[in-house]
């Protein structure tokens, strides 16, 4: 196995806001042969998330529970690890050698922590696949950890009944299109904040009833004209200033779900929010959550969204390119809302022919 | 009963920021004849809380749902009607007439939405009082309004596990008092906000752990001394910058308790609270409440509340001030911090002698 050559992304640069091609670098590293209960497996396909920026060192904070931690010549962190396991891994891939017992060659695996071709790691944070269950794909997308973030926000604080009005913002994105189809098949009205194709996209294709393009008018204007009813739940993927403007409308007893701040990664921590008096006002409930509080449910994530891909009831886009060095641009990407469906950089070859 | 005099308080003035007794106006009107199903009663006592300043006209601001409907000329409103009934009503007096079945001549009975010494109203929104269960003065304290508002953030929002920190600012009043005490109750380190003689009080009197008063230093820098773990929940009486402290020493899983904001009743609308960053970062939970949505507990809150004071285990002051054309000046000290304990204006005779 000494030939197998591991192309690497290194972080080169603490960037203040966006980053840019220049805060990323290729490289090579050597492939770690895997020690008592561990598994090399090569990745097929990569998650590229919003929430990876925030692992990048920062010019100014200091590194944070969630995020910062990683240094200017670490290899660039996936997925929303520690602690680190399988569910939330960046990567699915495939079994080269095992030195544990519940894994083969062959064998389909999710997990893997840093931007890498092969990932050594240990056996019990790996999660086995069975492609019949679904795509090795759709594992890093609506089986995975966007789609579970959606399911933990929408089932533990956004809570929708039948009736209600609901806002998500960057609806388009891997979160926001689940998030918004749960939603729907809770008998809400569905309303999506997202830019350009993207907005016919989530009514035409997954049933949104109305969305609002940020790019075509102003946010507030919009959701007056696609809530006349004010907003019972906004899923807040974004932060700044969409946030405002749907914490604004709020009904009594609406909720705002903090589920990520997209917008505001970019920017120095900002120095307050909406106004707590209409909270009080309207008994408002404005609640964060981070879904490694909520292992407990992931079964049941599975197994529910499972039958709804089967029965057609959830839909999704994914939109892959090819090759780690295109995966800085990827990200960078996902930042600016460029992606138009979940962002899977593929790495390799993938053995089981999915589309 | 044609002798009857009502004296009355009228608003005369809608202050921008906190009233002066120019904004009121002590006069006289007619006693009203009950009507079919009415009852007529004499105040004994009225209660004085915060929340009144709310519902005072503003020189700018529109009439909101909770507040601000009273104009110029109107009777001075207490309590947080509407819906009118008789838990949340600012008097406890003595039935003089009555055409509702429930009620005779004698009764004594809770209610009244109006600063005036006489009220006549529906029988169905008056509570008969058994004067042998609590004091006619603890009815508008730790039996009444102030307490359940207390009992509901506590049982629907804090929800205070043992072990924990629990902070409450407006430490020493009608709310932050049995806020605090439940907290105890529930095995927290309690931590107040208050100022001057109020803090030895909370600590001294009512087993508080430590209290920051907030005229001897830094409130930031008290917190940090007296809650060296961070704080699990804020329950927040004041808003502004007590609050924005207590905020950004939440812990993990920390919950902000939005009850009240009396140092921003007398302010206009503030344009922002604390970041939402932290939120997603450290799950928190801020949510706001408000005692009408919560009529399913209030019994379980008066049984509760009798057993803990037959027990002992939950004290109270009362700061009472004779005769309602003092009641201007008893508001204004109550948003000033001014009062020590629950502030009662006595109207009349007690004919139960309670001490």
């Amino acid at each position: 196995m000494t030939e197998l050559r591991n192309t690497v992304v290194r972080i080169a640069g603490a960037p203040a806001g966006l980053p840019t091609p220049a805060d990323f670098e290729v490289g090579e590293a050597p492939v770690v042969q895997p020690g008592p209960g561990e598994v090399l497996f090569r990745s097929i396909y990569m998650s590229i998330d919003p929430a990876m920026r925030r692992k990048m060192p920062s010019p100014t904070a200091a590194p944070g529970p969630l995020g910062g931690q990683a240094r200017i010549g670490d290899l660039m962190v996936t997925g929303q690890t520690p602690p680190l396991d399988g569910w939330n891994g960046g990567h699915v891939g495939q079994v080269i050698a095992s030195n544990h017992p519940a894994f083969k060659p062959g064998d389909f695996v999710k997990g893997g922590a840093c931007w890498q071709v092969y990932h050594t790691m240990p056996g019990r944070l790996l999660v086995k696949l069975d492609p019949r269950q679904a795509t090795l794909r759709a594992e890093l997308g609506v089986m995975g950890p966007p789609a579970f973030v959606a399911y933990c926000g929408m089932e533990t604080i956004a809570r929708v009944k039948p009736g209600e009005t609901f806002v998500v913002s960057a609806a388009g994105g891997a979160v926001g299109m689940v998030a918004g189809q749960m939603a729907r098949l809770a008998g809400a009205r569905v309303v999506g904040i997202a830019s350009g194709e993207k907005c016919a996209y989530v009514v035409d294709e997954l049933g949104f009833d109305a969305c609002v393009d940020r790019n075509q008018e102003e946010i507030g204007a919009g959701l007056d004209r696609a809530c006349p009813g004010g907003i019972d739940a906004y899923f807040d993927n974004v932060g700044g200033e969409i946030q405002r403007a749907a914490f604004d409308r709020l009904n009594d007893f609406g909720r705002l779900v903090v589920c990520g701040m997209v917008s505001e990664y970019n920017a120095p921590e900002a120095d307050h929010g909406p106004p707590l008096r209409p909270v009080l006002r309207k008994r408002l409930k404005i609640q964060g959550f981070v879904v490694y509080d909520h292992y407990d449910i992931h079964p049941e994530f599975r197994r529910r969204m499972a039958r709804w891909l089967a029965e057609g009831k959830i839909r999704y886009r994914e939109h892959v390119v090819e090759g780690l060095g295109r995966a800085p641009a990827a990200l960078i990407g996902v930042l600016q809302g460029r992606n138009q469906g979940k962002m899977i950089v593929k790495l390799g070859e993938d053995p089981t022919g999915a589309a």
